[in-house]
């Protein structure tokens, strides 16, 4: 489904109000038991790991904290509208809430980047301290506010892999012609040292590698990436993913229908997606571990890192494209110059504490064997 | 107050329970309405930057997402118990709930070290995971569980700092007759290259200091230092925290009361608590990127890096005091091999993901201004 039909209202929308899938007046026999149904669209296929898994338990969470006064009901990305189309529908509160990454929506605003990833930025931990603690929500609920949404932090990927490529990246050189499935900012940045960027829908990926129509590709880390089979076609399978440092995944509520609810669903439903923010990030690590595991012991796959130098130019060009999205409109400057401020700060903590606490384990690895 | 008074119940708690303080029969007007009132006791003193605050704001979420149906007072450290009795007044129902962290409570299991940190453990994160999604919270219910308490995951210092020294350690024989205000295993660490190991309350560190009755403290991080005035007197702020590289706080339950509280009253009560594990990452990072910015600008404090041969000194000696904890009896070692086994395969991870991210980003420092 193209974004242009939606737009002009010729599209998929129409046929959904059609065929009553739309958000609606309530039914008069749940009203009467002061029961409501509210439908999420959702990114992610279903059941896909770690993402639309969490969509659903967000759901279960809800209904069970409300003791059902409040269910709702999950769809697929593709099931009502696309991926891309998820914002739109709660904007406009045909939809009552979605779940997915923000920088889906660039096209309202480029100010949504920096509300999802961008390259070189923040870790999970520096993310969920900048939007709680850091003026981060402030700024999110200016900019989608603006649109009639109001969104929550809702999860977060962590760290991605930079990529799986058929050859190897010794150089920044090495990148020229590579036919790179990426998406985002990534794929800004890398075009300028001569990648083909493509982007592909997950499920195509595999098959792409496989008939040489691309050479390389990114999608999430190693749970993920393990489950599409990319280590079957591609052997390098490269770190750290400094393109996307982690992924904050929203949960995006109308804003009308946010307004309107009981304050005490209102705070059920504030702890619950705070709650999940822990929980995903819980499972991408734990998922990861075991994945990098299997990956190394039964697929024979031994993670890359990427050199000093490679990670020296792509920040430089990073840091360029990054302001560039920055300095677009005044609100994208805002939110861009807070980032920044907090970064530069988080940096200074993490240099000490997580980096230098790693570092120093790692050092010590054969500890307790 | 002393732990042994206190266990021949010719202590405190019989003068608590002659008080009416204790956990009793709820008055009549409040059943009537269905309502609860829960007593908590903390190992912070009231109002406690991150920690005692946290308990608070705990306390209020819970009672704005029941609508009042359970409320839950808060009592500060020494107000009706110490900080090392919480756990047994829960245990035996005479309180409801404590806030605190577990390796206080190591004189009824070693184990207990596990849930909270020990020497080269696991950051934050990885905690996280452990616990939610690597059989943690199986082995801290089976744990806690035999004493009578359900325990929740309900936050995290983050990354601890190593400590403040008058002089410089530059190799571990500086070490050598540190009267050092240090507590946990990282004493037992510490002793081995010649540490005298103290304890002292937080409030009683910095006089100390200045009378020159220790030669250097930890307490927590940047942002609770800062407010003790550490600074003033020692100069040498070492990182990263080895002996902590996190610290994990519980809120348990009475496990009879948790165990008859409507279902719905418990699943609020666990994405609450769940909701503010994620919240208080947050604030001790944004606090401490804060405190650690004003102890350089305005007090002219530069965080230190210890060398990395004391911390491969600090590592060896570590994984045999742990290892030694980790063999005292059949629950211990359980958990011991558990949170080691997690540990490899986070490392890995981290290796290639947080570590390297945040390595990537140090060396592209100039990025964005």
């Amino acid at each position: 489904m193209k974004r242009r039909r939606f737009l002009t209202g010729a599209g998929t929308l129409a046929g959904l109000a059609g065929a009553g899938t739309l958000a609606s007046p309530l039914a008069a026999p749940a009203l009467a038991q002061g029961k409501r149904e509210l439908k999420m669209v959702t990114a992610w296929p279903r059941g896909f790991p770690g993402l639309g898994t969490a969509a659903e338990r967000l759901a279960r969470a809800i209904a069970e904290a409300t003791e059902g006064k409040i269910a709702v009901k999950v769809h697929a990305a593709g099931e009502l509208v696309s991926a891309r189309e998820i914002f739109e529908v709660v904007a406009s509160g045909a939809i009552d809430l979605y779940h997915g990454p923000d920088y889906y929506f660039t096209d309202k605003s480029k100010a949504f980047h920096f509300f999802t990833t961008v390259p070189f930025g923040m870790t999970a931990g520096e993310m969920d301290a900048w939007i709680y603690e850091g003026g981060g929500q402030k700024l999110w609920d200016d900019l989608s506010g603006g649109f009639g949404v109001k969104p929550f932090l809702a999860g977060n990927s962590g760290v991605q892999a930079f990529g799986w490529f058929k050859k190897e990246i010794k150089t920044a050189g090495d990148f020229r012609d590579v036919r790179f499935r990426v998406s985002g900012l990534g794929g800004e940045v890398l075009r300028q040292f001569g990648v083909e960027a493509v982007t592909l829908p997950p499920n195509d990926i595999l098959t792409a590698l496989q008939s040489d129509v691309i050479d390389a590709a990114e999608w999430v880390g190693p749970w993920n990436d393990l489950a599409l089979g990319f280590h079957r076609v591609a052997k390098n399978y490269y770190f750290p993913g400094v393109l996307e440092p982690s992924a904050a995944i929203c949960c995006g509520f109308n804003r009308k229908l946010w307004d309107g609810l009981a304050a005490g669903h209102k705070r059920i439903i504030a702890e619950v997606i705070a709650a999940d923010n822990s929980r995903m990030q819980a499972e991408f690590a734990a998922g990861n571990n075991e994945a990098l595991h299997t990956l190394h012991k039964e697929h024979g796959i031994k993670p890359k890192i990427l050199s000093d130098d490679v990670v020296r130019q792509l920040g430089i060009a990073a840091a360029q494209v990054v302001a560039d999205v920055g300095n677009t409109d005044d609100m994208t400057k805002k939110v861009y110059e807070s980032f920044i401020r907090f970064r530069k700060k988080a940096m200074a903590w993490s240099n000490v504490a997580n980096q230098a606490v790693l570092a120093a384990r790692q050092l010590s690895f054969k500890y307790g064997g």
